[in-house]
């Protein structure tokens, strides 16, 4: 089966296993108390160029994100989000579940418009009988989307702004943040988007990582007791090393980047292959997850050589269909689905 | 520094590691819907003869407590627990943050008397307010117990009768499960466990794993949804083939027994280590965690060279230390840290 | 000051007055467990041509709403409303406090669209990762809906329909259900409506109780342990006579039909007072809140003899304002606001 | 049926309900937002003698108790209480519903004990892993206490002291205020209860309201967005104004102290007719509700002649009864009781 569902399907990036077995019986304190996390965000920290930046380490994108969301709101506070967005759709409502409401704002390929949230919010404070509402105070968005696509630095910056006048917090999803960063289409660097967000997570699981993601807090502004809510919350590792020794691997030596990169270049293959094969995109990615629109003939008989995702039954001619790029991709795969392709 | 401090200061067991590697780069779907994960579920059923009972994989013991708890209460429900016990004390407030009551009772070194459960239910159900109250409806034991200690075959059949009696699920957290059933003083069949509860969770995290609870449902009644509420509860791996592979490997040849006996047998020699060299029990333990009662002054010395915890500064002239074995114990190690003790 | 603010600007109606001072000072068992709310409850079953239907008493609509719906809801399940409902707008997010995620579809003048429904539900059934989704399992209509509003017959069968095809649940808010049933546009009787959904409340804050609103459930089937969960909610009186005595008044001689009536009849009239004025409607609504185009200048001008709510600041020249009338509402008032209007 | 069941059993005090009448057809605002509530206020500010203190109505009790406490504890606080304490046992879980541990203490005859409260805080403060355990926030007591008793000042002095010292807040449940300030026994005034706690309600629906507490912040420290917290738990009345006309009757002319004053003088004839005949007293209790000790036969008999609550049933022979007096309570229908106690 040629490989292409997700960028989950493999484990660790080999030099991460190489270092979770070569420091596998030396023992250290529980709870992320430990050299290895202590490494690990030091190195993120000078990554980012931010010595004070706080980091956390927890388990996946949804226990992320609901971490952070309901740390950072006030009970009476909701969170904005694109329609399409992972908390507003595929994380079984693991905000409200805390308390919150996600407000749904339209999705232009997946991304949030500043002037909509602009003027969403001076209708918010307009309204005399807001004291019945929800008050919006975050604004989530993804690096990159859903789909797949990016905000560009202009885009990033207009949404930025748009926090600071209407005091809402910015968090920034970075399930797949390598891959945006590494992306052609990318005109932000790592320091910029850190310093455009409040906190932010860099994407561990999705980026060469058995599991873990790195919060930050860019100012340094970690809330107090947040390894108790955390707690609180089963988000904490009694191993903290198994995240802290990853991390530490990932960004000694800009191995985060370059397997990022390396995902790009297979990304962009992949959309060669199909678009020279007289496959339609469905939506414009620069990043490492491609959408291809087959027909239903075409679906079923690659799905017999190939795994991937339906992502959208357009009508019925038409199925959008997710091919992923990942660190561990390799040209060989590629190839082999060429031939394939070629087939259909 | 001779480590006694916990039983999840290292990574893995060798073994667990090898076949981490072994399949890296092999990939399968996520979520758990892996070969890896339906083979360690079969093993887990057939090494408790129960070909029906249900698995699901969790990270860690916080996170397999509140989810289960509070996806097998009502709302309207609380459980019963004794005043020790992990989610009455050090679980920061998980059981509550999820709506429910932990409701306390008193604790006979670490175990839940099944005449007081008696007692408790009847003097509930005769209450004629009740319908203002919380209803008891689980209870909430460990095997072995915060203090190391073990339910007889009596003791646990008496709770899990009396819990039958009153209409209340038994729930077992086997967060140290190995070392209770492999210790001499265990009385009871992994299989008789399980058929003495509704619900429990055979530790990995501090036996041999990386991370990873397996919680079975001995009876197959795994409620509807229990996937979708563990995503809400940020709960779910991408990457569920890391629990799937962990228990795989500690499953196959009874490796998960193998090493907690090892432990046991290293937790013994540590007591002989420490009885035979003037130290008091603090409590008579007989599993893989062993207390022992030291002088400020002792506790001071030996704190330089071994790690291990303050359990209890039980007055100004004795501490109660806990000192732990697991399967990573070395008999070296307690070789070394008997030494010391000779010159306290 | 002429008051057409809202329906809920004056106390209770005289009849209903006068039976809590004649009650006064008999004493009763306190919960709602006295004569008075049983009296009440058998006159609205009866009312109903319901002998089985179950009734409990809740103090007012945000409150009714929220033990409603988060006790028929499992905690992986989400309610449906249109997005200006008032649970997804004005509760201040107490839905999502519960728990629960309240998905928006597009509200057409206040009303839901059973096809739009069919279609939602059929996307969320075909979705092949739903796993990871909330599971909508109630739909929530309000009947007269925000705007006053009111569903035909063949539409709110509709949604029933679609509710029973897709297995959701069917709540219907009647905060101001008298205003609706008596409606000449109206339909539907007061046992049609009840038949046609699983729960409802009959509104008593606005129509001519100082408080209290009777959840409704027709086949009888309230769940258990319902007094409990409204009481972990503090949602319970002590002095449940408080709700039982006005509901006992309002469903004696059909006076709660009589007093919506009357409502209707001034709103009618304050219809006619505008549009004769040369007043544009907001929106068409057959029940007791009317909704006129202003102009900024007429607005300030009428604001300082009579008191309204500015609905919908439309644009630079245009503001929706909203009048209701209510069973206190006098005809000399909506005299003397025409006398006004005819100024302006 | 001579009625002693409790102080909730009749409706309001005869000059609220004539206030209620007298007002009835004139229409303010909604919401609290009308010259009656802002004149309760304004009256409560003055009978303290605390012009800046911050006061909102709430409707019940339990309501009370689970705003405040939601509302003041951060969600990784916890709130202390005696185990007999109402939060503890009768409020049906609502304090964990919303997420809160509540920490039992021991009672003694209802009350907290400072001394315990300070070792306690001591233990917590010096425990290496009290990050992994909620943190104790706030200090919950009655006063009076479910059991009728009260602090003197030393004893609430002390506990507000040790509250202090370890950052706790301290709130009071003032259910029954009325009835303790003007007991015999009571050595503090109402303004030294205000300035010796963060927050307290005075409540009404016990002591001549038909529903309604007062919740007040003596400091003048509302939490910012109180309003939409109340609304977002269903605790916001549409009619304000009902709670604000009962508030402003009972605190007219110190008609909440006259009546509870009348309740006392009741409650000690009350005692003098049970002891007096031979009754003897199972808490010694100087407030309203007063607890004697029957045997089963007398209980029986007397049960068909007076309504009373079966408070402990403590052995074969013995049952401990409460007779509560209230601001209703005549005297005729005790000298009835007494008859009726000299025939047992």
């Amino acid at each position: 089966m040629l490989y292409f569902l997700n960028d989950y399907s493999e484990g660790a990036h080999p030099l991460v296993m190489e270092k979770l077995c070569e420091t596998n019986l030396t023992p250290v304190p529980g709870y992320g108390d430990d050299p290895y996390c202590a490494s690990a965000k030091e190195k993120i920290r000078s990554a980012l160029g931010l010595p004070k930046a706080d980091v956390a380490f927890l388990v996946g994108g949804t226990q992320a994100n609901l971490v952070v969301i309901s740390v950072l709101l006030q009970r009476w506070e909701a969170v904005i989000a694109v329609e399409s967005g992972h908390i507003a759709v595929h994380e079984a409502g693991a905000i409200e579940f805390t308390g919150h409401k996600v407000i749904a704002m339209p999705s232009h390929d997946g991304k949030l418009d500043a002037g909509e949230l602009d003027a969403y919010m001076k209708r918010f404070e307009a309204d005399e009988t807001h004291d019945h509402m929800c008050f919006p105070a975050m604004v989530y968005i993804s690096y990159p989307t859903e789909l797949g696509t990016l905000y560009s630095k202009a885009e990033l910056t207009a949404i930025a702004e748009t926090c600071r006048t209407h005091g809402l917090k910015l968090y920034i999803d970075g399930a797949r943040l390598g891959y945006g960063l590494m992306s052609d289409a990318c005109d932000l660097t790592f320091r910029e988007v850190a310093d455009l967000c409040d906190v932010f997570y860099i994407g561990g699981t999705k980026v060469g990582a058995l599991c873990g993601e790195a919060v930050v807090f860019p100012k340094g502004d970690m809330p107090l007791r947040f390894f108790t809510m955390m707690k609180q919350q089963g988000a904490v590792l009694a191993k903290g090393r198994l995240a802290g020794i990853q991390f530490d691997v990932l960004f000694t030596d800009g191995l985060y980047f370059t397997i990022s990169r390396h995902a790009i270049q297979m990304a962009q293959e992949l959309r060669r292959t199909f678009t020279e094969n007289g496959f339609p995109l469905y939506v414009d990615s620069p990043t490492n997850q491609q959408f291809f629109i087959l027909t239903p003939a075409q679906k079923e008989a690659l799905a017999k050589e190939a795994a991937f995702e339906v992502w959208d039954p357009i009508d019925e001619d038409h199925i959008a269909c997710r091919f992923v790029a990942s660190w561990a991709t390799q040209p060989e795969t590629i190839r082999a689905l060429e031939k394939v392709l070629k087939t259909l």
